[in-house]
């Protein structure tokens, strides 16, 4: 573990990712190609046996593996040589069939595939559970107003329950976006040295087709050593869920200013205080996942760079992906775990909402008078009518219903009750229920489509 | 037209993110938008024709839009207010209906769905063609026997065709990640002021349908003014669109070198020339695409990052999308263009391919006499007979067939039938006619399924 | 003039970067490469005259350029292929002396490098007012209470002209790096095919000295066609700049929330207005200048990346930097040319300045108060004691002071005077006064090392 | 030690970088801070010598310190905790004064100012080594001719030496740079909560002396805890060093190409050998340090992005500088460290450099042939002889002198000294010598003016 790793990641997706993990993926790779070809009648069962004994990552020096891969330029050389080493003590044979007819770069390859698979499936209930805790508080507090914000000002009024539906929204697609990769991208690296399995002869296919099911990973229709638009994709679509993260920690930060205070994260021991400020509750669920926001971009631009891989294999696009890769998903998975952790949580202060909705003196219902009167006198009579009044209003420091119920023009078009109506911040929200119930039928109609397991 | 677009762009694509293709998507929403609104009952039908008949781009001045979008912030808000003057110039009750419940940002983001839906169309035909070309080429060349290299060293034959069939491969995964996004993120953006369409009261989803049908874009479950996942993901996926072209055009730019000239760009009057050096033969049309290659991931990663838009609208990062988007559209699309032009007619040098297959002496067919050696003296046997064998070659400047040959103990195992195999240029190709007609039968497969009209 | 330009850019930054600009740059290349070869001895008298009568970009045609550039793969070869014509067309000999020696990355380079000197001296001058501006209002406002926010939450008070102060430090600071980049990077670019001038024999040196003159730019050491770094500098160092001017773009933004209103944008006609919303008054120049750093950073990232040009000059990395680097530097002037307009006409609110330091009922005073009680009765009793003071102040929601004047242990230690003192918001801002005169004391001493013409 | 460490970085650098190395540098602020508040008066003598001695890392529980940081969002709260009940174990007075008047921030940053130097005198000095050992190859390799390339073309010769020059000239100013860099970027940061180092009353100023004394770091004209551009600027200039590397890195791998084969990597045991194919030497440096290049620019992306942080200290922007500066010193001081390492054993094979000369038959002397006709029969009649003569030399496979010597009129204007000279590939390298000469120069002016000691 790293210092910053429980601030910024998620213990569970950082386990895959460990050198470790990594490791013993690799391992497992060359343990399912002795299998996969002792089914293919190139290697003996008793070579399998030797072979697949030693395919235990705590059996080696990675010190020194480490610094073998310097000299190498790559991790799978020395393990397969470690490898061989450990197996050719008990059975001398047995090392002659290790990593049989495997090029480095599928070792290495599918082993990050099988760390991504495993991340993905957990990352994919995470967004489950963040999901359902949007859809429940887009229900929840659909009739609790709030005040819209446009460029970082007041618009006009709006839902809280409107504003969760929106993000429970984009992560529908997200979920979606995922699932399409998964069953693109996670799929088997087996092609020898150049991708064509030349070393295996005539019998290449019935080893990857065994090697296949050995690992549950699906075959693609040829090698992909070059070609990096898979793992690339890993990257952008994790970055794209990222960006929707960030968006929602961004707006809990602002919401959580000591002047707004809607929203807050939950006060806890230990949790966001000041090293001086006794006052001081800082939002670090937003912090950590703001971080991940800010640096996911750079790294995913890193992985597309990268994808310019020369002819059969590239030489150092390739490695810039080795710690990239993993970077981004340790990083964004942090973020969502930290939102996930924190939703259902979420202190929200909709007594300050509503009083926020006041802070202009009226002057947020302007639109909606602008609307209701247009109808009567036309839009742009209305328009020059409530803009000299909001001048007034903001002029005179008086609340625009004032101003409008002093001026007979206005007062005129405008009855008590259809005031009373105008400036209820409940009133002012279109088609939000709609809009809901829309995204949380889709949410369901999601969940209904494809349970987590 | 600006200078450089010929070079790093093609001219389709171009035009149809100009000054006056934006105003005019624009102005096509609010001519349809008028007219659903005339469906909705809101607005009569002699204002609709009013405003429909000024909604033509070359009816507005400019620089004055531009002068005083740089005021407003926002290039809707100054296009509604000329358009209002032109048509209040015809009939000034028809100028209040302009733009009616709607906001800046359902003009300009609904504009560049428009704007994009097109480019997506000529961009799914372009890959289509470049696709079809590639499948013809995998499919001519699965005989034509090219050195494979690895880290930008020779590592074993291969064939061209499985190279182009790699190659076609990942185009057959963008053209169905540009489907998936197409149908996911070219949607209707219409929501008002913050996105719950409370301007128009209770006519708001009557006005949305209807709209959405005047565009014949689909209708999003929620407004996503502030959720621009999908504006980001047309980013991304071009960003791996261009990474794949980028790393073709790489592998062309080096096989065209002077030293190992199996590729090259065609000469054509005006093209590729030097200033000064009359045998030059620049490969141009890799220079565009690298140079998309270059320029497209950072400009992917502003995408993500300004991902980050506050509350219902936000300010500067959705600003930031303007110019971007653009940008990597007609980035992505230019490179695309010219290796769609340029890949039918590569000039393709299969002798020289041969005999860069010669120029190591032989050690090239190491891998496949250590793997035909394996099965008859065990691998670690064969391995350091074929090192010492290799290192001999090497050293007196012999082909490895000699060395071979005039060791007892490796002659005794391999007749003269078997070397003249192993030293066979098209014969250690493993399963590469099997890949390439994965490929091609995949890539049939699509054709069929989504025929480009 | 691009649609967005006016809102993005600065009119006399983008007039630099034009087609035509670019044009008119490398023609002016071209003219005083005819006069140093004149010098030289090399070309005529009478082939002078001819070649630079010609060398006026108005001659040109920018569309058949634009297409020849597009084959050519470089504006350089077209644009000389049309001056030998034109030439010519007067003078056949003189045709023979264009362009005499020189490669089209000469040209190109040493157009760009004269393109951005000139945009340097703009960018100082601008820094500078800005500067005086940010100076002006550090020393204002040196007594001015505000806010000391940290994680976006209240902190302690501090001072606006402490802010103002920190601004202009930075400032300073860019100031010298781009003393520095024009010094080091904005030389010659002069050095024929691959660098060695070897086309002018032995006069490629006395060439090179008369060139440098007639330009007025520095000789570098050596050639640098493929050593990118002086360009790439040039990138990081606005990229920088940019930086510094989103932070303060971003925090008046933050500032200019509804609910804080400390700082404004001025109000203007047709400035920051809303389609719909009457009220509105969106911070446009703070949306153009965080859109520029949205942008600029991606952009530096491609400069970088395209610093990988291949040994004596480049394919397509070059052409990557030919549109990025024009970009990068209109976005930073325009963002500080944004600013510069912006900071003498900020709207400064400082009553609510005050008002906000009162929101929290006295506990942005807490530390204060403990740095006080901790002199008397140590840090870790003060520290307990104010913390529960605090927390009961929360809760019951009693101003800080009331809660300490109720409490006898406290009320014991501190003193009426004090009292007044430790809740006095002009009162805990420790050494701004200091550091502010430290600040503007550089800034004077920049000012008289460094005069603008 | 991570297990890509030894291939990616150095490890004395890396070294400084470890979670042990921070929390060090983060406890050697703290000790500063108690002894320079022991000269201001502050703390008292018994409580400096008990703080002090708790100030070692190895005291501290890292497990304990990354879980709780994960909580408060931040190291310095968790370590001041920890340090303050080491402290109070043995002198409960004592711990009140830990951390004494300071901020997360200040302890944060100033322990990184503390890494940075130190990685900034062991970068400065690999710097130094790696020009040295390109001043001897520059020098040493003058007159060895190589093929100049453009466009990944041969264009016309060059010499080794030249292009070592070119490099080092390069470096040069990367020197100058991060010289610049530490001067005006590695300094203090103490402020306190908001930067006024308000809880300090009127000592702050002795004390920020004092500490700024202790550790040997000046103090800036005002803290910068939310003004960047010092901490981005050592990302960007590292940045750019990085992009140096990549590019020389590249070109060596070019060079290495089997085709070309003028330059290889040393062969050493264990070192860029396949596990498949014994004939592979694959070019291990060059992969590591173009890794680095592929990596660098997104994440000086992120600190560009980064630099955006609100108010007096930021949310999110600052922790996603934690791990991307020390990611970036660190890579690209392994990339600086492998190239270091690399260039004094550099195999040079300047027999292959003359062949590849050879490899177009002459025509790359085409342009020295253009040079020499023009004097005598113009330029432009020079250019189309030539370019007949170059275009049957390729059509007919014959040399380019063969041609020139068969053409009567050519053969009339060009003696046979003269074509012996033209054809020479050490003739035609222009000022060559000179510009080696000038870099040569500067680079022993810089050395003199700044000896590493």
């Amino acid at each position: 573990m790293n210092l910053f790793d429980p601030l910024f990641r998620w213990p569970v997706i950082t386990n895959l990712f460990t050198d470790e993990a990594l490791l013993q993926s690799m391992l497992d790779f060359e343990a399912a190609l002795a299998r996969a070809e002792l089914a293919a009648g190139i290697v003996p069962a008793s070579a399998v046996s030797a072979i697949t004994s030693k395919c235990r990552a705590e059996l080696f020096d990675r010190n020194q593996l480490g610094k073998a891969a310097a000299l190498a330029g790559n991790l799978a050389i020395t393990l397969v040589k470690q490898l061989k080493s450990l197996v050719a003590a008990e059975n001398k044979d047995a090392a002659n069939f290790v990593h049989w007819g495997a090029t480095s770069q599928d070792v290495i390859d599918t082993a990050t595939i099988l760390q991504l698979q495993r991340a993905f499936a957990l990352i994919a209930k995470e967004i489950a559970h963040l999901s359902d805790s949007l859809a429940t508080l887009a229900n929840k507090h659909r009739a609790t107003p709030i005040v819209g914000r446009t460029w970082m000002q007041h618009a006009v009024p709006t839902t809280l329950g409107f504003k969760f539906a929106a993000s429970l929204d984009a992560l529908n697609r997200h979920s979606e976006r995922l699932r399409e990769t998964e069953k693109r991208c996670l799929v088997l690296q087996f092609g020898g040295a150049v991708g064509t399995l030349a070393a295996l002869g005539t019998r290449g296919q019935v080893v990857a087709k065994a090697l296949s099911d050995e690992l549950k990973l699906p075959q693609p229709q040829v090698p992909w050593h070059s070609h990096r638009d898979r793992i690339a994709e890993v990257a952008t679509n994790l970055g794209l869920l990222t960006g929707t993260l960030g968006k929602i920690a961004h707006d809990i930060a602002l919401h959580s200013q000591t002047e707004i205070d809607e929203l807050r994260e939950p006060a806890e021991e230990g949790r966001g205080g000041s090293s001086t400020m006794p006052h001081k509750q800082n939002p670090v669920a937003c912090a950590a996942t703001l971080s991940a926001a800010a640096r996911v971009p750079g790294l995913v631009s890193t992985m597309l760079t990268a994808m310019l891989q020369e002819d059969e294999r590239g030489l150092g696009n390739w490695h810039a992906e080795w710690e990239t890769l993993p970077e981004i998903v340790t990083l964004s998975a942090g973020a969502l775990h930290h939102l996930t952790d924190l939703i259902p949580h979420l202190e929200i202060n909709s007594d300050r909402m509503l009083k926020n909705l006041e802070l202009t003196n009226g002057l947020i219902y302007s639109e909606a008078l602008t609307a209701a009167l247009a109808s009567k006198i036309g839009h742009s009579e209305a328009r020059s009518r409530v803009d000299a009044a909001t001048q007034q209003a903001a002029k005179e420091h008086h609340h625009l219903r004032t101003i409008i119920e002093q001026d007979k023009y206005l007062a005129h078009h405008l009855s008590t009750a259809e005031l009373d109506q105008l400036f209820d911040p409940g009133h002012y929200t279109g088609m939000a229920n709609v809009f809901i119930d829309q995204v949380l039928a889709q949410h369901q109609s999601q969940k209904s489509a494809h349970p987590k397991k």
